[in-house]
């Protein structure tokens, strides 16, 4: 099989480099071309300062970036794009626009009423709505999202939850690690021995991607799910890996033992088709009592996965409980990778 | 005037070291004795590692530790206790029953029905319940408890807003500084780069002291205050200060603004009294979007207030909010330390 | 005594900052402008972002910042530099020439011949080249700078050891603050779980500004020290104060406890004077095996004294210590402020 | 080929645990049996605490701690010992004397003269002291010793350099990771934003080892090597990896360029003999400016590497560079796995 190669923009940032990183060696796709601003474009890749470990992949070392316009990526036919907010809006239109599949972490066109905001284990069937943005936009191409990196991990947790028991109301509060905010990002001065009580926009975010993904595909919209989400958002010092303490609601009571079994069964999707980058389980339940914790779980199924533990009940709601997932990797990069597996894979990738 | 001798039982611990450094320089006390175990008891203080900033006060330097036994206080009248819990149940009866006024920090006595629970701020009324305790005991002495950190802060916060509109619900999710857990304490190796989402026990004292110390003292007993508790508790990377996101149901509804007039004007005894240790105001509000933080702010009002931020509408119940306060300050040491000034003040500390 | 007005230029770096916090309460010195960028003059102070603790001193809050040349500073007769170095050349020049007395922790002047580089207990008679400078530029101001921050603390504790025994090699390894980059400064993602063994261009100042500052000032010029310095730099996680490992070799043999007592037995014209601001003793030397550690010891005498423990035999060289200083305080704002309290007391800051 | 039962003492702790790690799947050696003090003794591994990452392999989780006494290993021939320092000193020799091929990672039996201080790649040719030792001792096991974490990284890129120019001095100035002290280990409260500037006992090991290894097998002894060697360790806020500033005197002149090829082509006996755990190439070397970080680097060749950076000319002695090892890998449980490699294929672990 031919691998299909991928152009990614915004290479030289954090979440860049996870797309770099994870596509490297990818047994679908490869990296074609690598994309920055004007400040970077025309210099090799190497040339950039490389924020993870284990060291930069030698393939992509030499690498020209390229200014990240429709006309520079002509050898793709897909991209990710960890492009900045402020200049997502405009760039990445005009890469669907021009025919491209625009695999996207930005924030601008998550809650556009035809761009499926996809966590593939969650809502795959959201997919469904790529035909109507095409329409409606009179593209060849499409704009897929992966969502906020904690929305997807509290999304992947109340997903079969909602299934399983039916959601009516949530409460999360975050510890953030400090990779959500890019690099150079949280200045040490900032984090160290200290807890910032505050990350800008972040609980707007929370508090609406969610209802999305767990929404009904009604035709040529998205039906939002109907249950009440209240959110604080903390950054801490980890490096990566996001924590959310979250109680629930459900229509339907449930005890700590029969929602642990609904999380430990549930299967979906990618799961089914074997992608590779799916985990399998998506959802692991730990019953240790200090458990998931972060530097220790944050690798769980490669960083795809999504890690509960202390199922427990709760005096206000129903139950409570503690998650973890990794949140450049799937709630990030990694999202994205697997979005584009699930398509390549139903034959939304090919050319019109 | 002549200083009041007192005694500090656990001197050698975290929060013993925080009773010395404490009283070290109190207007009204003076530290006549230091308590130890068997295992310390004949060495001088300073052969012990002491773990707080600035060095340990020169004039305990050279005090030589005490078995923590009765008949070697007797030069003492007041008791600071930050003994073990797995002696203190049996130690500081010993103590009151021998005719000694007992503050402890430690947890066993905090729920017995005749001993006050007391934040001084809070519920200076409960003192009465001293005599309850004496009658029933038949004890000269007394013991009076400072409640939990945790537990400390957050009533310290809902006090005024309970006053003002009646609480109904409350969800917290705390994220606990390692000094709480005295020290040696949390191992580099457990926290460095993480959460972890447990502490032992400590969600049951989070869920169950606010409402003894918000209750009413009912002729011999505190009738608990009626509204319901839900807790999340996580230690994280911070020294010291305990940070809090809460979210409370009023009984009758209030903004934003309201709630926070609420809490700015709140003054009680300690205020009125200009105990030497009482912060003024004891609850600061902060209107900036990302405060208090914890490194910051923990020592606002010399570590005795709570400094509370991001006062906004909850959607599930009625406000949201963040809390700060120091943890072996005010939330330990500097809350049994104000309860003696009270105490003393009020004519409790007298012979029988 | 009419305090003397002075401006602070680069008042919202982490370095003018320290500057605005040290001269709050200045009992000789007032604070009567606040520089900054064009990008920041013309707004309140209380604007921009504070990175110290406590909170802003009240007094400078709504001051208005100024731009940082000249003209706009008349009211002042003193101005305190904390302008980045790719600017401070030409302005502290300009500066100077316009007739101000300039203190600078700035890097440019450092090293010119007719500028003072003083540690005020090291070397207060270097004070007498501003006389040479005023008269070889022609100005009625002048500029006297600080060193560099490693370089302070190293050359407190090389002046006692070359005054008592002479020295001949010294071989240091530091281990640096990250407030020493400055605000953002360093990265979380860079320094958390990490040792970076490398600061730009900082071996060199470590290795040259100590020969200069003791040196012996002959007639016009400096004639500097003879001895030879090897640096290893490292930044490493910490927030405040540089520590350093030293061996040095002496050209009269001396114990570590003659060692010591030189150290300890150092006294300059800042103690002598009684400065508002010296260190009274600057250099403080510990007997504990495990001392100085950087978070317990870095406030010692204000944050302006160097604190040394651990003086022992080097097998190479003579003998081997550990020192640790503040590197914002004493290492940057407050080396420049005792120069200053110096230059005041000794009347060079008198108008032509 | 039939695996090698091995044993392992002290299973319990970090070191244990990181033999329990390297050795799960290890292609030559098979862990049969897990040895613990008479506190843990009969309960099932899982039962205790597992630090490391990932989680502790499924096949040792359900194995029974034996108390750590020669008659209950029957069932292995190799031992490997991480054993506390107290005990270790009786029970390997106990263990040796009952025909048992102890590798050791303890202290007591390192600078024994009948005992080989091995770092594999430095000096295998220090195994034949095994029979120097067998005989002398009438033993039909033996002991093997790995050397301290710090002294085994320093010598190995000490070696090439005495090879190619010989040594003559060596300073060395350590930045040591919590994990060398074990678990629990150092105190969150001890090494937050601080730099502790000791380590007990550190270093004299570390100015003594290195003599031994680089050191002459001369018949029935080692004549140890003649060059100087000036320690100071300190150990800051890393989890693992020790970072150690290197200045060396040279017998023969080199160039920094000359150096590092002697360094980077180095190879010995392991990487000959293509040993499982063996790192090919041993020493890495950097080119950065920056390079090696500690959390960054330490992981290379599995963490059993040595990484060098920051080859310059020294202003005192001939050349400076940075070295950073991974301390419990090669520095500990993987540095006698290695040794134990070497020997298994040299015919040193038959029966008598």
């Amino acid at each position: 099989m031919t691998k299909v190669p991928v152009g990614i923009l915004g290479a030289t940032g954090a979440v860049g480099q996870r797309f770099v990183q994870l596509l490297a060696d990818h047994p679908w796709f490869e990296i074609a071309a690598l994309g920055a601003s004007d400040r970077s474009a025309g210099i090799r890749y190497s040339e950039r300062r490389w924020v993870l470990q284990p060291d930069m992949p030698e393939a992509v070392r030499d690498m020209e970036l390229r200014l990240g316009e429709p006309e520079n990526f002509s050898d793709c036919r897909v991209i990710f794009s960890a492009t900045p907010n402020d200049v997502a809006a405009r760039v990445e239109s005009e890469f669907a626009a021009a025919g491209y599949f625009v695999f996207t972490n930005a924030g601008p066109h998550r809650m556009d009423s035809d761009v499926p905001l996809m966590v593939t284990d969650v809502n795959p069937e959201h997919a469904r709505l790529i035909r109507v943005q095409q329409k409606l936009r009179g593209w060849d191409g499409f704009i897929v999202a992966n969502a906020n990196c904690t929305a997807t991990h509290l999304t992947a947790a109340l997903k079969p939850l909602d299934d399983a028991f039916g959601l009516e109301k949530v409460f999360v509060v975050s510890m953030q690690a400090v990779s959500g905010a890019g690099y150079p990002g949280v200045p040490t001065m900032d984090i160290t021995d200290n807890v910032i009580p505050y990350i800008g926009n972040e609980e707007n975010k929370l508090e609406e991607e969610p209802h999305k993904m767990l929404g009904r595909l009604d035709g040529d919209h998205i039906e939002p799910a109907d249950f009440i989400l209240s959110a604080h958002c903390n950054r801490v010092h980890v490096l990566d890996g996001h924590t959310e303490c979250v109680s629930v609601a459900l229509r339907r009571k449930a005890t700590p033992e029969e929602a642990a079994e609904a999380l430990r069964s549930y299967r979906s999707l990618p799961q089914e088709m074997g992608l590779p980058s799916a985990p399998d389980p998506c959802i692991v339940v730990r019953d240790e009592p200090d458990r998931p914790q972060t530097r220790l779980d944050r690798m769980t199924g490669n960083g795809m996965a999504t890690v509960i533990g202390r199922l427990r009940p709760d005096p206000i709601l129903d139950l409570k409980f503690v998650l973890l997932g990794h949140n450049t990797i799937r709630g990030a990069a990694g999202g994205s990778v697997l979005n584009a597996e699930l398509l390549l894979k139903q034959g939304y990738l090919k050319p019109a």
